[in-house]
């Protein structure tokens, strides 16, 4: 059942920014239920997973792939510092610029987290060929391009 | 310069979850940076535009509508109604039923919200042919309709 059936969409019926905000809250709906008990490892589960995949990255880096400035960051790493899956050391090529890395424990949590996340994906993209998942991935990264290149809005934020 | 010209995705990189987070967190960014000063109104675009396409419409539909449970709705419409930008009257059909109605302030808000909603628009899609913006559409509108057929657990949140 689409909204379609049900109500006049207006000047909304044709918004992309719209329906992407539509669809990440009932995805974070549906990826919070599934992922309770978990602490704050699902909620930064993108940053934890960049932070396995890229271990050693400093912070300011960190920041910029999830769109955030460096100071909105320090507070989130803290705080999965004090939870124990993440640790800060210094930079083997600057001892001054803080690194971060994913503690063993916090390999764990995210390696039990994985098959949550992938049932949460197979949700979304249920009844998608695989060339209309890649199609939206392909234009998702295109938006997400397009948001970047207008960087001095974001960085005003 | 996308992400993956520097960063590895590691477990992400064909996530479309994570993709529509990342776009949702960027995108509501650059829109809040140029609505400000419109009051709450700008948060609620969504909801509002429903309301002037749908007047008179029962408070649970809204709710059903935006991915919300009804009591999460009605301290939102509170707040609009205390700025004046809508206002709650009983249903002609069922008097115990309260709908929503905007006044004439908040049509006058929406109006003077929708040329800077389309400017967020435009640099959302930008460069994106027709195809790919039709095409981007209709695949977050299969993602929803996903998310609605799993319907339990989005209310379960």
């Amino acid at each position: 059942m689409t909204l379609r059936e049900e109500l006049e969409m207006g000047f909304l019926e044709d918004l992309i920014g719209y329906r992407i905000r539509l669809v990440q809250i009932a995805a974070y709906k549906d990826f919070e239920t599934v992922t309770k008990g978990f602490g704050q490892a699902p909620r930064y589960f993108g940053l934890l997973s960049l932070i396995e995949a890229n271990p050693g990255l400093p912070q300011g880096k960190l920041a910029e792939a999830i769109h955030l400035v460096r100071s909105s960051l320090v507070p989130i790493i803290d705080k999965l510092e004090i939870e124990g899956i993440v640790e800060r050391r210094s930079s083997k090529g600057d001892r001054r610029l803080k690194a971060v890395w994913l503690t063993a424990k916090g390999k764990k949590v995210l390696a039990r987290l994985r098959p949550h996340v992938a049932a949460h994906e197979q949700r979304l993209t249920a009844r998608m060929s695989k060339e209309d998942k890649a199609a939206l991935l392909r234009l998702l990264q295109q938006v997400d391009v397009n948001l970047r290149n207008g960087k001095s809005l974001v960085e005003a934020a």
